[in-house]
């Protein structure tokens, strides 16, 4: 005997989401049976809504519902500065923080010769042309601190420098709260790399 | 600066889900963003189907989406027995062992007066009136073996013993392939008082 098939279909939708295998699966697909009424419409609009009504920025590759975005759009940010980062995501992340003022731009991706993606495959050019096209004094990279990242972010300091932009990159070093101990030792040459005076 | 709209309330919808918090709901809005249009569609067609095409069987309260279920119409399986669970997802598990032929009645929830869940909020009078209405010889209680799964067993057990139909209980002992040095007391100490002589 197999589940009924509405059931089924919605079990192997879950299924498509990362991390959640077929155990997990059945047991948001009952959930979903006892929700509210509402709550299921709501979310089946969500998703899609999600695929309608969004898109990327033409100007920094960020996922928004208007183009340009709203930070794009914003006059009271600082043009002079760019933030580079991999995914929409980091740019929430970065917002969160409340202290940059600049704009970003989103690759969209990360160099990776293994998975085949190289500089055509995420947003570097539109970087480039807003460079020329804008007066950008600072670009600042935030790519990850992963492989992919740092020789993402090689690659762009390479590419940017020779037009006489400052190119930055992140701090390394430890978490603010953690242990000595925990920290790897990659992460701690790095944070005695980038002391700083007191 | 917040999410735009249609992420945002999708992240809503996926928090509302058990087990998924604000960063995994994020991570899976964010997936859905880059999955295939026409699979989002299909997940969202079965989020609407589930809730609309899905009822309780009127005989067993097993989920369904005819009425009476498969199970409950199935001529060929033995109707004298009936084994009784607390969820649809119970009946699953007892199908894919293959070995059952009888009928099921699933509760839809479980005694648990620190819930408030009393007999009348749980599917025991349609039990009673299927025993009164059908030439049932045995009732196998397969409520889960916690606390709220066997007051549930001890419930039904006094209420159908009196009408002279056998009621049985599933074994509670060693789960197989698992190891003794593993198994908590009190799984042992049933364990040992369900030994069978070889």
């Amino acid at each position: 005997m197999q589940y009924p098939t509405p059931i089924a279909k919605l079990i192997e939708s879950y299924m498509r989401l990362p991390g959640i295998g077929a155990k997990t699966a059945a047991r948001l697909a009952f959930f979903t049976l006892d929700m509210k009424e509402a709550d299921v419409t709501d979310f089946a609009k969500s998703l899609i809504s999600v695929k309608r009504d969004l898109h990327y920025c033409s100007i920094c590759g960020n996922i928004t519902d208007e183009d340009p975005c709203d930070i794009c759009k914003d006059t009271t940010r600082d043009r002079s500065t760019i933030l580079v980062v991999e995914e929409p995501k980091d740019v929430m992340s970065m917002e969160k923080m409340r202290e940059y003022h600049g704009l970003y731009h989103v690759l969209n991706g990360v160099l990776s010769p293994m998975d085949g993606t190289g500089p055509d495959d995420i947003n570097i050019a539109s970087l480039i042309q807003r460079l020329h096209d804008e007066e950008v004094t600072e670009v600042i990279i935030a790519t990850n601190a992963t492989t992919e990242g740092e020789a993402t972010a090689m690659y762009l300091s390479r590419l940017i420098k020779p037009a006489g932009i400052k190119v930055t990159r992140l701090a390394h070093g430890l978490s603010v709260g953690s242990d000595i101990e925990y920290a790897d030792e990659v992460t701690l040459l790095k944070a005695v790399e980038g002391r700083r005076e007191l």
